[in-house]
């Protein structure tokens, strides 16, 4: 059992019953069992089981979890993904936690999986953002994998992306790609974000190794390929939630960055219901 | 300036540069200072000046972050929210989280501004859940509140909340009923889960002090309204995201909870834009 | 084994034993077995027995503790009541946190029983208040409740307690509960703290539904039962710890917060006594 | 200003408010101001003055607060001891922590205060034990030393205690202090617990620092000084918090630890009295 | 100032002075002031003068802090490299802290630039590993980049670096880097560790972006560089701590990884010497 | 299995693996098995294994860990010291973690035990020093016992060290002494720091438990011993890492202190060898 969401869930459950669960405590005595089983709402792309189960482990002992589903399976509506057994206190205890986690990380990789369904057959991938909630990046990004996407980078620290603002700061992008190519880590591309095709020419010249083309039209972004020709990545990007990702994938670029991904997540309805003995 | 979301917004900070921000370092002095604006490029209800501005104080000294909007109020697409000047390198590592932070807040008090305004003339108050993003819930709960909706219990401790698994577990809604009266907070309300009028009736002859109608049509909330006769407050509940909450707060319910308030957030589409000198 | 307090006991180990227990490093080889006994040096009601174990169960593997009494049992002077056998060593280390806490915990239900044993057979509850010690609150109301007593409101975001200055800014008592009717959680009582008849009266009016008697005499307690005639819960508070409980629950009060529950607590009096092998 | 307890203060506004404090957001405008005192509704010694103001600064800005009494000094009851003015919302949400931690290291130094002037005019000094509160024994101690008491070891990692179970461990007492001095931090004086006069005899030639005479009477502590001869210091321990600590001191013994300074607190009553504006 | 190593210092603050300054606090009045200066003992580069800084404030209010090096600057044996003035007990009690911090930051900073030192002239540029201590990662690496040295990945999570047993894993280089590729963040380069020639050529028919050449002797290097041609960045690895680095660069290899910058770090000698008034 | 070291293990892991570990998670399978040895690459004291082993208890369930050597045990260059086996997975990404923590305190224990080799028949200790790296100092003086040293205070609450600066502003050594004395906790011992005859012998008419002598050439610190005469504890210190330690230790000083145990580690090579099936 994966252990590194173990800080995101105890969090979660201190947040949740800082000093019990009152109604569990004054109606369900401690002998009380509980089974059930989880049920999806609706269809969508499972995640997160693992971390639903591991959230029972942490709350107290004696809880059976088992998945029908692995991770990243399509359920449909109404289909009965996993099973539950066990104290009844602890059960209810850890029920919404394990629930709104599994069900971000479900609505995610669902979201995620109708993208990558989108462009399949083309050269293009999805990937996501930074544009995560505080303290789940490591939840919305594990979840966008599961949904058949992949990850840009993590944060700040582990890639280089060079925006207007650096451009400017360095004196052009020449010199922004040059100072990163000096200074920053060897293990990280340099990506340089431009508007127009002269700053991805000069882009291009400076060797950048991946290029995101900014709000482009499809047109432009079909422009943009010709005019790279393989000599970097290109990725597009800017309210990729709400274009026609089909579109944006058959002009032939690498990647499509989708903030809506994780910044506007819908969750997946998924519910635990059982009965106690 | 309120400090309450202080380990929110370093938690998020630690998560997005571990170890600096890399591309900043490279190629903006540390010299550089930043002038520009925040900027909703949607219509949308603001919430989070205050958490925005107190990142950009956590990163590092000499920030100076105004806004022309109030907590609530409603922002053009377009419009000029705020202003920042400062030195780059703290805005430009600070930039994503105060973002983040107030493009999730802003979604939320939309999303409820717009469910307010569709019972407005009603009596009935729309109020949030418990299915918020672990480790957010008081970011969640107070966007809500800026949205101009209610809160519901903040946690297990803080509420009662009786469901059919505790109902089964006390042996009927009368003996759960009081139990809880019995042993809970007397600070807190008891509130019973029903989905038949027979339960509902058992529960106002407990004299529960809410009742929470969960999953029924319009018609039966309107029924439970005349058997109740004001003797509790009734919440309509299940699946309120999807259903016309015009209709169902003209049953009468005193309170419509909307866990998509707050499980499903589409984020407020916010930007920095900033010029460096 | 509940998992709730393990922050706290994480917390006190880490305070209590930085850099290792040295005695123990020095005196006791790492293969020396302890066994022993729990013993009340007084009499009194036990709290803390899942809690002791616990401590043992985070310091080491190997430790095996069993008490004789459940929570809530009342221990004689001299009775033993729990039973513990492991390595030395991690004996050795848990020992001081396990008493610590137990003795609080016990200490604190043993006072609570008291005042619950003087107010029997009437309608008066003993609750707790507020006046908890930093990072032990759940440890302290978890022992009022085990104790016989029941708790007031958790924390600030919790509960609505309107006193003079909430009833000064708001504009007086009216419009100090409107208000919080208003915004409040609607899950939460409304409590409004009262000096005088007329202030009591104004609280009925407005519809409080709690209302506290803040240092009132016995005999104008009475008075107020008598105006209130069931329309509100009624809660005497200011200094119990030094008033006659009896005398004020037979006013017909409905509840006594008492602080010195948790703010003047005298631990019991236990001890681990046993021998290495 | 101290920064040492920001843990502690931290801790405890984030248990007292994890949501806000919602009475006085629904009843206290954001403008309004409020001015009060600290006043001490009994007579003590008062403690943690620095933390109360320290406690305002980490609710948010502007808060003076000024204390006309220093750290050990003695309050009359009645007495105003200090000043507030700020924000009244701020004020507000402090206030709780701000008291429950300077009225227990208040209590504290009060009941350390009366030992130490019980056994004022002989040798002996009064000291405190381990048997503090999870999380708070930097508080505690502190409190101690502000009554006018010194501390004992802080934690089982900076003392050595030998008792009867390391006697066993070890193989006598020559044998554990043997131990002991040849492994623990030269820094650390070697104490040793006994309960009889040839125990004593064993440890003064082992040259233990200090010799821990347990639960001894008055008269066989008189001949333990006669025994040690100022070879040894003594320290007097074993429910010291019920004995005659003045006939204690009056034997001779070097210190007297009282475990009930910390264990068994009785809070000083002090309250914060303001209006608003 | 820099604040992303508050965490660093709080907790190094927290491990040293858990109950305040002893010494201190017996000795100095509260009314002190310090004055002195900080002293290199030994010539090297200055690293972590922010950082030294940032300690003092973050103990107490009121120490000025003033460097007259720059980070990164050489300083000489004995010459003073900062001042300092302030309340006593808070310089005294920070003096620890900041000073291993500092001596850590320079003593990695100046093995750092000796290697840089040793290659100058040549292509190859000096990089740290993942072989730092846990919990100093962030200010180890930037003590590197002081020193002129770059950094390899932070951490698993933002560097593909493909060894022995992930070739073996994935059934050979080839399918190794297609994994990668298919799956790992576009941002980050892919790096194969090889041993041979023939692992080598398999590296860049798989177009590895990097190739770390493990252990290799110089002669194999430079051949090695030979069959590369450019195709990819070279890394040269292994105990290179104690390898002749000159040769190493002149082979005409990318980067030189090594781990002793950080997993053996002489400390440079730094003193603060002051006096009290 | 102890778990003293958890919050150093937890922390070091989540700094290393922030999002998972990306190249295994893209070339390992998740039934990948993992069978391996830990390896000393040079001879040395093994000190860590236990924490190695918890380091992969952390990380995931399943690993088998098994050390051929005991805590403090030498192990000659190339020698197997333990077996590993387990999900390959988990294997892979804790190994860092193990071996960074593994080799530090090994590096340590090795320097120590050189060190305590070199004045072996003296009656001289080697002791560590409070120069250690923040976060560890926990794990810095446990290695520093397993190579046979001994540590000095662990802070600055838990020992007495009397310096210049506290001299002068005590008024001078005796004044200083004797105030530490009456204010101190009684279990710690005195300590003196002093640069000359005068000042040695003005401390020992103080009674200083222990004499600091700092800087002293070895002909002074044998005419110290000889003025001391065994009244009190005399320790070498200042620079001691590049001093002479046996002719040190030869004057009959009863302890040195050595900083670059722990300001200046040379990791211990060792590697972990393993192979997947």
């Amino acid at each position: 059992m994966d252990r590194s969401f173990d800080s995101i869930i105890l969090n979660s459950l201190a947040e949740d019953a800082p000093g019990g669960d009152m109604t569990t405590l004054c109606t369900v005595s401690e002998s009380a069992a509980a089974h059930g089983y989880f049920i999806a709402k609706e269809a969508g792309i499972i995640a997160g089981t693992d971390i639903a189960k591991r959230v029972f482990d942490l709350v107290g002992d004696g809880v059976e979890t088992v998945f029908f589903v692995k991770e990243g399976d399509k359920a449909e509506k109404g289909q009965r993904i996993g099973e539950i057994s066990g104290p009844a206190r602890t059960v209810l205890t850890g029920e919404r936690t394990a629930l709104n986690l599994m069900q971000r990380a479900s609505g995610i990789a669902t979201a995620t999986a109708e993208a990558v369904g989108r462009v399949s057959g083309t050269n293009a991938k999805i990937c996501d953002t930074r544009k995560t909630m505080p303290g789940l990046r490591a939840l919305d990004k594990y979840a966008v994998r599961i949904g058949g996407g992949t990850n840009h980078r993590f944060n700040l620290s582990d890639g280089i992306l060079i925006k207007d603002n650096h451009i400017a700061a360095a004196g052009g992008i020449t010199a922004a790609v040059s100072a990163a190519r000096a200074r920053a880590p060897h293990t990280l591309k340099i990506e340089v974000e431009v508007e127009t095709f002269d700053q991805l020419r000069e882009a291009l010249d400076a060797k950048a190794d991946i290029i995101m083309l900014d709000n482009m039209s499809v047109e432009d972004m079909r422009t943009a390929v010709g005019i790279t020709a393989g000599r970097a990545l290109l990725e597009a990007s800017g309210n990729m939630g709400e274009r026609d990702l089909r579109a944006v994938a058959e002009t032939g670029v690498d990647l499509i960055s989708v903030g809506a991904l994780t910044h506007s997540v819908k969750a997946l309805d998924i519910s635990l219901k059982f009965t106690l003995s």
